[in-house]
């Protein structure tokens, strides 16, 4: 099983880490389930996020070669990204492989430009649903759900969204078990003090 | 007002990276709050965090100058730093400057081996309470919640609690009403699957 997250300049850091965290604890603390999760860069191999944090990723998304999953994060790069032709292509041509299509956050953003969330549910940030659905009216916007599973396409709400995303995609991939373990690693039961 | 995250080859991901989103995030949507966060690494300026992702820090911990935060993430790199004297020193000369100090998950196991936890409460990851309290017996344990705030030293559990505290620093530095905004803006409602 390969999962490969990908990485550009703007991205909201939390929406790939969160993921990241869940997906490779799985994938190291329980070696025998044979996941493998990288990071896959659109561009240069050092990206710089939203935030201003940089990070170097695995490999360059022309490398990936066949994967299972893809989860695309959000962040102020994807206004860019949205307009761009190869980035919206190579979307199409994962969704077309039959890899499971996940995002986080204004991922969602990317997806909707490239067609695959067509007459789907989807999610996104709260302060995007309007540019999700005005990129592709035939959305079905969900903006009370923390993420969307829709069957090929999974989509979560905004940042940290994505870690309830990946611990539904542990479930969902191997079981819930496995979920519940993973949250038990990196103690997940969150408090918000606000 | 100062921030650094002190950062280490072997550091969990997520330790580090929830509290720097919500901080920066602070930081850039509320410029006029005067906040500076940054990274600050006690090795080379790229560290290999412990699940596996290389970090560009923003500048070696020598080079901080007076700080009014530290914050401290755990993994499993913090098991070499809890017999590296020059480490201790320093976090002993950063409390002693009086700058409150702050850690997620097992960061509390170097504050413990440096003396700055004696006779106070405490957190940690789940399973390294022992370690903690072994490291320092005058430390009062605290299993069960989500952080612990000593007035000078504010300790979280394990991994995913970074999070929560740092909304709590929010919360405590500037006002509960800031840290509800950027509760929103990173969409932190969490939901887990499990």
């Amino acid at each position: 099983m390969k999962i490969a997250l990908v990485c550009f300049d703007g991205m909201e850091e939390l929406d790939l880490v969160g993921p990241w965290e869940v997906l490779r604890m799985w994938q190291l603390q329980y070696p025998d389930d044979g996941v493998e999760v990288f990071t896959a860069s659109l561009g240069e191999p050092t990206v710089t996020c939203a935030k201003g944090m940089q990070i170097v990723t695995d490999r360059p998304i022309a490398e990936i070669g066949e994967v299972d999953v893809v989860l695309f994060p959000g962040g102020r790069g994807t206004r860019m990204l949205v307009q761009d032709e190869p980035t919206l292509e190579l979307v199409r041509d994962l969704a077309g492989s039959g890899a499971l299509m996940t995002s986080v956050c204004t991922g969602s953003l990317v997806y909707a430009a490239a067609g695959i969330l067509s007459e789907r549910p989807a999610t996104t940030h709260w302060s995007a649903m309007d540019l999700l659905v005005g990129l592709d009216p035939t959305i079905e916007p969900r903006p009370d759900d923390r993420w969307v599973d829709s069957g090929v396409v999974v989509t979560a709400a905004g940042v940290s969204a994505g870690i309830d995303m990946a611990h539904h995609l542990v479930a969902r991939l191997h079981s819930s078990e496995r979920a519940r373990q993973v949250k038990r690693d990196i103690q997940y039961d969150p408090a918000p003090p606000v």
